[in-house]
């Protein structure tokens, strides 16, 4: 059985992501990474969803970016948008995606796993950079390159089969793959029980999706 | 003052590079990261070395890698060689200047720096396969698509001024910049006051490098 790492945020895009890696076969190896995010309901969501979903195994890494901030996520004088706004959102944060995956890089070279998975999405997105094609495709080509792996003929896929998806075609493949989204947390500031603020971009966006694909929306939300 | 992240280990080479980007007029932001090493003395000196090389700020960022292991700098289980060996050897680390240089971006974008250095060399070096330029190359290539200010027009340069020199060049070159070496540690497994084994490849390639420079050797190296 092949296996994969597969970056897990407790989101429904990296559930939906663990799933079909699930579906296809793999033995998967879920990976979070904790940053120093405003909330941790997001990685407790994330071990819930591992276990659920038939992960092999869940880690937490640990690495504390608040030391650099420039995020809304990582350092708490920058509030978190309520509205939509123009260009790349307060809630970017430098380098994350980079970071996670160089993480995932290092976890399948140890665990001889040519094939990584990442939830990121270019259609019903925020705008982030390290979320496009050619960023993936930069980054694959990169690490074909960094890894004793590699040089001894390993090639490593990174699979992001969100990619060009719509967020109410990822909520249908989810559901169909069985994905318990009220299991997930998407928003940028859940409470510490996983309840969702309903009004910053991430949850604008799951809100959309659900109602785009015509399906219940299971997510907690928290009187504002 | 152009700003500049650089990559600082406390060895003999990222001492060089950060004293050659000092020479170019770089304002210096040093960055060493504590993956869990076999030993802390290499941190000790990376923090010696930037103070004594005019760095504006030295910060250390920790990220445990001994849970991935793969390495015998990250896994006590597997020895440091004694001998040189045919082909990648077992102190190669997994995707680690992968991921250091994943955090030397993340800082770059909060300083709004779009310069990272950093020592590696394909010379006299130990076939690690994250030291070609290839793939400093891809690396640089994938950081151009990976943020916000890459985005915005801010291009990120990584240099890595040592790559096509010898060993005896970087202690020629660092000695005419003033480096004082006795204050680096080379070593994979020097003790806790920085002592060298002098038979591990990092010594080897240092000890050589003097010789061949014509320089004296000011390593401490411990009774073994």
């Amino acid at each position: 059985m092949k296996r994969a790492v597969v970056l897990l945020s407790g989101g429904m895009d990296s559930a939906t992501v663990l799933a079909m890696a699930r579906a296809q076969g793999y033995d998967c190896y879920a990976l979070s990474v904790d940053y120093g995010q405003r909330h941790h309901a997001e990685l407790a969501a994330a071990q819930r969803v591992a276990h659920m979903l038939g992960a092999h195994e869940h880690r937490v890494v640990n690495i504390d970016l608040t030391g650099f901030g420039g995020s809304s996520l990582t350092d708490q004088k920058i509030a978190v948008p309520q509205q939509p706004s123009e260009g790349i959102p307060l809630t970017y944060v430098p380098a994350r995606n980079t970071i996670m995956m160089s993480l995932a890089l290092a976890w399948a070279e140890v665990l001889h796993a040519q094939d990584i998975f990442i939830g990121v999405n270019a259609v019903d997105y925020s705008g982030y950079p390290d979320c496009r094609p050619a960023y993936v495709e930069a980054f694959e080509r990169m690490a074909n390159l960094a890894t004793k792996a590699a040089v001894e003929g390993h090639t490593l896929t990174v699979h992001a089969p969100l990619m060009n998806m719509s967020k109410a075609e990822i909520v249908r493949q989810g559901n169909m793959l069985g994905v318990d989204f009220a299991q997930t947390v998407s928003c940028y500031q859940a409470d510490e029980t996983g309840r969702a603020c309903g009004v910053c971009d991430a949850c604008r966006l799951r809100r959309a999706g659900f109602a785009a694909a015509g399906v219940d929306d299971p997510t907690m939300y928290r009187l504002t």
